[in-house]
């Protein structure tokens, strides 16, 4: 909005709830708060209409009937989501109309790219050659805020942290293609240090090689992204997953009668037969009666006799209400964003290793570092587009120095700074 | 056909190519074939309006239309396969027209609704209570045909012995239910005793629960469905499940040009760094270099240098493709059906055991135990139809005493027999 009054630019906030945009607006003079039905085809048209750049934070798969209209109303667009492939096939149309649609502008995906293609060119331009690329994001709590045996909050998409790994991480090592299928993992995790901070985990992505290309990677022999998490929390996510804990696929039986206990006696193998729930967890996991993953557990109540209270639920809504509570951010409470990459790469017949770190505390449970991460690189590059800075059109992610370069530069004008180190390589 | 002759009835056999329809009439005077592609609605309800009793044994997601036509048309319907929600939903229609409509009349589901609903209508009627009841059913090889160390050969869909048990099993144990993970489902088998033939592994079948009112067995506290292998067929399939070799989600990037153990080798833990590649599957199954498990992969031949030769194959394809030549039945080779049912009941104070079992091994690669356990409930009901036998209408499965009766003294003239034993109880 600041940046609104010095050009004289109008901020029109569109939600299906007017006050909530009216809240988002603030009684700002240079902002206006709308009402907007989005599946209203004349409304949201007419809307469109009046814009000159449209950023949009619907739900993914909202993007494309905005994106649509933007083409025909000839208007740029802008979002933080993936490209889906849809919207991919509206690029010819896009750059035919010298529009720009950027996609991928917020944190992960967006700043990943752009911090990251930074130094790749630099490293290109330098003539070293890429061997290994790896890139950890994490969406953490704050050590001043971590009062959890989990060291773990939820900042962002609680569905997404308990869908978390679903499906089979892929990624290039010594250039050959690696499969970790979804029960391993959390069992598959590297350590990495983080300048400042110490010892993180990171477990693999599933989309470690969606972006070979995109960041002109092609034969590069090292390829991974990971997600970061504070020592210890894989182990123990891998327990919720071995009892069963996560899958979304079938709503358990009364489960708004049953209590936590009960739940997790229901997964329980009949071979073991003896002992309390607890201590048969225990016996299943291999996990020694007094360890740090049994008190992870203990610690979130699934052995307690509390009722779930959550009818036809699937034991992923049932952990997610569940964890909703136990990693709630407290008002005061601080969240904390890292991201690593590390770069591996020889130059001058010298084998190199670059690890670029960016860490960003929140202020408060409401201004969270997620949020600010997400949105100021969309907020910034719709000033770019309103001051014709960007030249290129078509649909796009921000891997291009035009668009990178005067977007990471104004992030550190907010703190978004990534620190260089060069370690010995292992 | 036999039976065709005897009443002087006409059997159409259709199917979009015709020479497979003809092949099937094979000249038999009461046979007619006939060409039908049956997306071509009118060609279809031509068909259909010519004939008395439709018997349907199309993919199951064609059943509805074909369902529709036959309201429309006001005739019966028989499948052999499940019965979806769709088609339960026409069960008030296909009864106010005097109609049956019968699904689940194959083997399994079929023959195990109409064995298991004999024994449990008896044991209600002598005044006893069940308190479990477990069903089992495999389709094997029989013991002089088997010549490999997984005892097992395919005489069924390959693509559901490669997918089985994906999902989440359910079933009651001690009244209490009990789930099932499919990352645990090869490790949580039982053994069980087959009369004559000796000890086999049961694994549990995602679907327990699904018969409790129909078979009238509401408040039962323990009930359990089950797929029965031979001894050592889980751990060993376990281990496929473990590396990741069962997942159809995804296609292996390159899979026409890998071999089978550069397969394996992409799904190895990069933490295990040494040894071969069979060595470092040994590790992380943590099995013997000479366990029976690593034989079982050895003989698939997972470690093999051989190509895959598959463009973009699943894991799950691949690993079929594979099994489709490994457990394929020889020409002369015979396969075996295997099913039991165990019963636990309280009469006069007293617990008792009873143990049903079935055993029909085929004649040869093409007569097959499978198919002729699949086909004969069908031609038997479509015979009691035909000749006025069945009063009752509506959507059914067979689990009615007028139903399965029949059908099953009938099933004894092709050597389909139940052999009871009642073994002290456990």
């Amino acid at each position: 909005m600041e940046q609104a009054k010095e050009h004289n630019w109008t901020v029109t906030v569109a939600d299906a709830d007017l006050p909530t945009a009216r809240k988002k607006v603030a009684g700002h003079p240079q902002g206006k708060a709308a009402w907007l039905d989005v599946q209203k085809v004349n409304d949201r048209r007419d809307l469109i209409g009046r814009a000159d750049v449209v950023v949009s934070l619907l739900p993914p798969h909202l993007h494309l009937e905005v994106a649509k209209d933007c083409i025909q109303l000839n208007k740029h667009l802008i979002t933080a989501s993936y490209v889906s492939k849809s919207l991919y096939l509206l690029g010819d149309e896009v750059r035919q109309r010298d529009l720009i649609f950027m996609g991928e502008m917020g944190l992960d995906p967006g700043i990943d790219h752009m911090s990251a293609m930074q130094k790749i060119h630099a490293i290109h331009e330098q003539g070293g050659r890429l061997t290994a690329f790896r890139s950890y994001t994490g969406g953490l709590v704050a050590p001043e805020s971590d009062d959890n045996p989990w060291h773990y909050k939820i900042s962002w998409n609680p569905r997404n942290v308990v869908l978390a790994g679903q499906g089979t991480a892929q990624y290039l090592q010594d250039g050959k293609l690696k499969y970790i299928p979804y029960n391993r993992i959390f069992q598959s995790y590297r350590h990495i240090e983080v300048p400042g901070l110490g010892k993180y985990e990171v477990y693999p992505n599933r989309d470690s090689l969606l972006y070979r290309e995109a960041y002109g990677l092609e034969g590069i022999p090292n390829i991974l992204r990971g997600t970061i998490r504070a020592p210890g929390f894989c182990d123990a996510w891998d327990a919720l997953v071995r009892i069963g804990l996560t899958d979304n696929s079938y709503p358990i039986v009364d489960s708004e009668s049953l209590t936590y206990h009960e739940l997790v006696e229901a997964y329980l193998s009949p071979k073991i037969k003896s002992g309390s729930v607890r201590d048969r967890v225990a016996q299943f996991l291999g996990e020694d009666a007094e360890s740090e993953v049994m008190h992870k557990l203990d610690w979130l109540g699934l052995f307690s006799k509390k009722k779930i209270a959550l009818p036809s639920a699937t034991p992923a809504v049932i952990l997610e209400d569940l964890l909703l509570r136990k990693w709630k951010l407290r008002p005061d409470d601080k969240d904390m964003v890292i991201m690593q990459h590390e770069f591996e790469y020889e130059l001058k017949g010298e084998h190199q290793l670059l690890v670029s770190s960016m860490i960003l505390k929140g202020e408060d449970a409401v201004h969270t570092a997620m949020s600010k991460l997400v949105g100021l690189p969309i907020g910034i590059f719709v000033k770019l587009v309103m001051l014709g800075k960007i030249r290129s059109t078509g649909l796009q992610i921000p891997v291009r120095k035009e668009v990178y370069q005067p977007v990471l530069t104004e992030l550190r004008n907010y703190g978004v700074e990534f620190v260089e180190t060069s370690p010995q390589p292992s």
